[in-house]
């Protein structure tokens, strides 16, 4: 039985899907029965790095998702639309559909699985986060017994290329960006890595299915790392941290009584790491998601989070499991969808506000060298029921000393209250960094 | 469709089995349906650290295997016998069957596949190499569309543990195999895990999914840590390197041609690895798996590789997909193995010799500290084409030199005739330490 597959893209990851495809041996044998039937260009002109018959090429990307011979429909053409649309109507044809759009299913996950489940068929997304890492499935699957505690992830390959190469280099944001950008790991418009936009996308997919809900992504905190500078990263350094671009879905709990309560943290923002945390040491463009739950404790993912090779790994071992569970079925009557592999929640998770939040805080602070500052900090976040951890004097500009202050765990609402109050005072000049510490 | 699990076991790895799915509160909606109907252990008087009621329980392990009520039977009891022909009689009753048992699966993995063929029942064993690590769903999974060139593991948590704690506090082996004793991370008789059998049996285990054929056990290359001494891992430090026990699965390649051979390299033994490779930072009792291939690149799994939780949710991921095949499948006529999650090779894979490995070695050698000594010895290398990287005298005692030797890529059967006959020479003392080089 061969499954033929209705390739809709063929750029970097498109190209890499047909390569294995097309190149078997060695591979899972069942590669073998998978067909790259129809493939879906921009141009029919363009030399490509890929053999395909030109009769399999079109231009008509909405025939390959009507076309009765499809029996999966690969969406790689990135972007929310036309890809949106297409992966709807592949879905009301009765086609099962992988995708590596994490905008689309980030945005538009709910219409898409309602679609599915109404139609009976599997929408798969391995590749949309973590590129070649094997997370999804893994988090659908073998960790689905877990009560999940939290998902802590390092998702965006940019950002942390960049962060990296601060930490080494002791350099700032802005030339390592353009070199960055330069050497092709960050686009001309890098706003959607840097801002943290990419890793909310990623976040929210992940939060899904770790926590059986749905989210909405506008209820997802994101936070970039363009005001990180190079003074945070070498003050973080001598503290013990290094500071890494988090994504952070954890299920929140009562700070008083410590109980679990039914909302979620859904947050993406620049964060100091301990050395000795297993995410510290995951460098450049690598990825790393870590999960944590009852009884598992800490399961962490590590590899290439984009590419061209891993991401189409990602893709046709979503086609493969499709093609499986068809073969093993056998297109008998009677068979249902494999609840492992569907998505069946349709609530939506309650998404705690930040201002709710509890964790703690590292703050630099400029105020001018006079007696007692210390003293004024100190009092101004007691009042306000920050508890302060550490308080350190580390440079001085002239007449101006950099005060960097570590809290113990504070509401965020609290520590924002007296750092308002703070910048009103006169020996305060200003409040560089604000970032929190994992 | 409620799934029955008949329980061989009701040790650390059963307890927390059974309370997984006694208690499926937040837990994937699947795990309801799974039901803990019998328990076979082996005094019914004992306390449990879990509540079952007592006319589940049952001494008569053999009446749960061939229960005309039991879907699957989950083997968590350990050992070699009963467990392999419980198995076998469970495969042959028509039972799905999950095992944490490692032991059996290296051993006996051959007729328990092919009866589990025949019969047309599942065999899984997440739970058999890494505790609570989903490694091998991936394996077979996710990346099985990749072409593997090598496997590489922590697999044993009590030897990364002394080797974590021999390097942090520069102690030697016996004191802190001993105090590891004390604290219950090694055993009372603790040579299965110290000298690399444990490692070997998961390994196996490993490179027959990883790269799809049998393997024979007592091909695998096992080296244990007794001879890992202080001074070893104190010189590997200055040298960048910590020591690890490694399990390698390695599709071996001809090291004049560089071509991929269809044979294995697959070895267990302690290693030098750079510190800057994503298993160096591996530490304490938990387990890594890197994973290379084309065109995924590295991909490393880690977690806890033992415990009651780990290992429990393994177990019950592995019922879990059993019961959603099950469920999906709805026990139609005509629908039949998925061929992701059986077992299909039935060829045995080539092992390559150790005599014919290519790697790095180091070399702790004593020779009395006379001029020329050390020309002496390079001499003896280059005549046996033992390539040197680095050959630096450490230490002194008293009239005897310590000289620490890296070399290059070399075939250990050259190394070893160089050493033979360097053993020879009035100048050298003793060879007390062979280690490679990742």
């Amino acid at each position: 039985m061969t499954i033929k597959v209705g390739l809709l893209g063929l750029g970097t990851v498109g190209t890499g899907t047909a390569k294995i495809l097309l190149d078997p041996a060695e591979r899972h044998p069942l590669v073998k029965a998978v067909e790259v039937y129809r493939v879906g260009v921009r141009s029919l002109d363009k030399t490509r790095a890929v053999e395909i018959s030109p009769d399999r090429l079109t231009t008509d990307l909405e025939s390959i998702v009507t076309d009765p011979d499809v029996d999966v429909v690969v969406e790689v053409m990135g972007g929310l639309e036309p890809a949106r649309s297409l992966i709807l109507k592949a879905i009301h044809s009765g086609k099962h559909v992988v995708t590596a759009n994490k905008a689309v299913i980030a945005r538009y996950g709910d219409d898409i699985f309602t679609a599915a489940n109404e139609a009976g068929v599997y929408v798969l997304l391995e590749a949309a986060v973590g590129g070649g890492i094997p997370v999804i499935q893994p988090l659908k699957q073998a960790l689905g017994v877990n009560r999940i505690h939290a998902v802590t992830g390092i998702v965006n390959g940019t950002t942390n290329y960049i962060l990296t190469r601060m930490q080494r280099e002791g350099g700032d944001f802005e030339p390592i960006l353009a070199d960055a950008q330069r050497l092709g790991y960050a686009e001309a418009d890098p706003s959607a890595d840097i801002d943290g936009l990419d890793a909310a996308d990623k976040i929210a997919i992940l939060a899904s299915l770790a926590f059986g809900g749905r989210i909405k992504l506008s209820e997802v905190y994101s936070e970039g790392i363009r005001h990180v500078s190079a003074a945070d990263i070498a003050y973080a350094d001598r503290l013990g941290f290094v500071i890494k671009l988090l994504a952070i879905a954890r299920r929140d709990t009562c700070p008083v009584s410590n109980e679990v309560l039914d909302q979620l943290q859904l947050r993406v923002h620049p964060t100091l790491v301990p050395k000795a945390h297993p995410l510290a040491s995951v460098n450049d463009v690598y990825n790393a998601i870590l999960v944590e739950g009852d009884p598992i404790g800490q399961v962490m993912f590590f590899g290439p989070g984009a590419g061209e090779g891993p991401t189409a790994s990602a893709v046709v071992s979503d086609v493969l499991n499709i093609a499986a569970t068809l073969q093993s079925q056998n297109a008998v009557a009677g068979s249902s969808q494999n609840p492992l592999m569907a998505c069946t929640h349709q609530h939506y998770c309650k998404v705690s506000p930040m201002a709710d939040i509890v964790s703690r805080f590292y703050v630099r602070l400029l105020a001018r060298d006079q007696p007692g500052v210390i003293g004024k900090i100190g009092l101004c976040f007691g009042q306000h029921d920050v508890s302060i951890e550490s308080v350190v004097q580390i440079d001085m500009r002239g007449v101006v000393a950099e005060i960097v202050v570590v809290t113990h765990e504070v509401r965020e609402a609290n520590l924002q209250t007296a750092l308002d109050e703070l910048r009103e005072y006169t020996e305060i000049q200003g409040v560089p960094s604000v970032l929190r510490v994992l």
